[in-house]
């Protein structure tokens, strides 16, 4: 037995254990945001090994950002631990069920999916977040984070294991796998009979390389090249301020825009004003060929601006001929995250809304509310892009799966 | 572009249409029923062909006989088609949704999965009830069959793609793999971009190689090595029952059992029973060492049997000390299908249906009511076996997927 594999045998028999622990989880989810308050300086003390590390290795400033922990970003994982534990248990949820003609009564019931794995990037805060998520939905969870926030993420489970424990419940409820190298990324993508399924967080790249690669079901989250289309019908004002808010209140995360499409019977009108409004963040803006017509200090677009997730103050414009024109490019290019429509004709909305393909379809919003908090739905592990399982916000719900339930008195078929 | 990928292309265009289709995917479906019944003799032809060539190349009688049409199979086919028209349109349904604070509209709704494959093996009905029940809930299909019933899928595939275009809607919402070599088989499993979910219809073999080496996302059915516990609390009449009907009444379907625990202070008591009943059927036994002790004419199972599907007349049975032990084993040797305690103790029922993880757990019932049509949820492509997206029979509702509709007013976040 491999040591992944060992792992992925403690966390089976947790599991078991997690699957009917009930009350239990949430005493042990209060014990974990507990002994994360109390052990900050400890966790602290990982963390600046970390980053001594990552400033010696010439690690960029923004990823130095992501990796740094302080009391503030601690007292963070605390609160959405016990934001976790406050939510209600979705197991033993009965889903639907009746009594059948022969009399069996039968009910479909929310179980844990079992066991999870998770594989990230440098930020360490997912190693508490994943791990109060997982474990509120009775799973045990094998968690794979990055080399560059191994002693942080190392303490950090440590003492999420302390108090999982000390709470009665199996400390390999949550693991953490030692070996940061590609290897055991990629052993853990190859552990079909451990892990039920696998998800990966961080950037395209990693994503991709799971998603292509697992034998383990994954779940795709969080690559996000989403649209505006201002519709020939829009409100112009509230377009403004949609596109706006979309691409510039957090240009890093995957709900923010990075295309917008203007109908070209107001582009002449829209533009310059999106692109005045724009100026006040310093947006780049790469446009089309009519577009850079109408705003001749733009960089012209070429074909990869509009399959690509920016992440970043850019923003690709292009004018379309009409509704038809605008969600053909979004099916060619979207990932099926977040699209949205400003218009103000009923007809276009409806159409818009069931004809494009994506996990959030929005009229007159911005696409920054796909969020499991923004939805209602809580905390998230991630916006789901894919068409099984769960596609949007992967909250404590979407982290489980179902059996069936069946009372008989002796029946046969 | 390969020929799989040509296909996959003209899918995703078919899906965009069937995707907002409604009503007239039931006029397809019927146009479908009377097609098949009105070529009833153009698709017998091909499939004499098939058996022709089977018989040549030294099929086994049970394989030609799965092979084989008639004109009361072609029926058959032709009902089946009409039963799943007469089903609810999944697409559409609001999942939830409600009102946030802030003003947002927000509904879940069904939506298709999009592009659907099916690799399956020798039976030709597959190729008019998996069609049937893609179309229904919205999606296209790409169909990739065995060789041995070429022909056969040839000439129902090119019957229900006419009766499709005639009702109004792409013809490629039905298209069946033209290459029945390994080759097309591995190419679609590589198919991601164009595949949204890759269904194996078939042998543990066949459903085994393509969990193993799928990219597109699978689910997972039909290999079921289920349990039967008869408790120190069971009504041994019942238990001998449900057992007899269990192995016996269909032993080649995945909800059949194929093995049997009885607790050691029933054992002596029960094994006589259940032998003799079996014996009915010429069912073999082979047994643990205490089994063999009280039945000396069955055979000595090994390590292997507990984890056989035999799928034929074949039990495997075993003395266990307890409740506990039996859930250990079932835990250990399980696929996790349909799982059956028989008791009249409530507290080792509960616990039974609460700590067995399988798609269906049973108290006191045969395990062959596994089924969508048993459980009331209509025409199925299998029984899903796997944590994610759907566990236990897939019916219409299964085959979708979701997306949230957000209706807003021009909020920002």
């Amino acid at each position: 037995m491999t040591q992944l594999q060992e792992m992925g045998a403690k966390a089976k028999e947790a599991a078991r254990l997690l699957a009917v622990a009930g009350k239990q989880k949430d005493e042990a989810l209060e014990a974990i945001a507990k002994a994360l308050e109390e052990n900050a300086e400890t966790l602290l003390a990982a963390n600046r090994q970390d980053l001594q590390a990552a400033e010696e290795s010439g690690m960029s400033r923004s990823l130095m950002d992501r990796l740094a922990l302080n009391e503030k970003r601690i007292q963070g994982m605390a609160d959405g631990v016990r934001q976790v534990a406050a939510q209600p248990d979705p197991i033993g949820q009965v889903l639907e069920g009746g009594v059948r003609p022969n009399g069996l009564r039968i009910e479909k019931v929310a179980v844990p999916l079992g066991v999870i794995g998770i594989i990230y990037e440098a930020r360490p805060n997912v190693t508490a977040d994943a791990a109060a998520l997982c474990l509120k939905a009775g799973n045990a969870v094998i968690l794979r984070g990055g080399k560059e926030a191994f002693r942080s993420n190392q303490a950090i489970a440590e003492v999420m294991r302390g108090a999982v424990e000390a709470a009665g419940l199996p400390k390999d409820s949550i693991q953490l796998v030692q070996d940061t190298s590609r290897a055991s990324s990629v052993e853990m993508m190859g552990l079909t009979g451990y892990l039920d399924v696998l998800i990966p967080r961080g950037g395209a790249g990693l994503i991709r390389a799971v998603v292509e690669n697992s034998h383990v079901p994954v779940i795709e989250t969080g690559v996000g090249n989403c649209h505006v289309y201002v519709d020939d019908a829009a409100d112009l004002h509230m377009a403004e301020e949609i596109i706006f808010n979309a691409k510039t209140s957090r240009p890093s995360v995957c709900n923010a825009i990075e295309t917008v499409l203007v109908h070209r019977a107001v582009a002449e009108q829209a533009l310059p004003r999106i692109k005045a409004k724009l100026d006040e963040k310093q947006v780049e803006i790469r446009g089309c060929e009519e577009t850079c017509r109408i705003l001749p200090s733009c960089v012209p677009a070429c074909e990869e601006d509009w399959a690509t997730e920016y992440l970043d103050y850019i923003l690709a414009v292009k004018v379309v001929d009409s509704l038809d024109d605008a969600m053909a490019h979004i099916a060619r290019y979207s990932s099926g995250h977040s699209e949205c429509i400003v218009t103000e004709n009923y007809h276009h909305a409806e159409r818009f809304l069931s004809e494009v393909d994506a996990a959030a379809v929005y009229v007159n919003a911005s696409t920054r509310f796909t969020d499991g908090g923004e939805f209602g739905l809580g905390a998230e592990i991630g916006i789901s892009t894919q068409k099984l399982h769960a596609r949007g916000p992967m909250g404590i719900r979407q982290l489980t799966s179902q059996k069936f339930v069946i009372r008989g008195n002796g029946q046969i078929r």
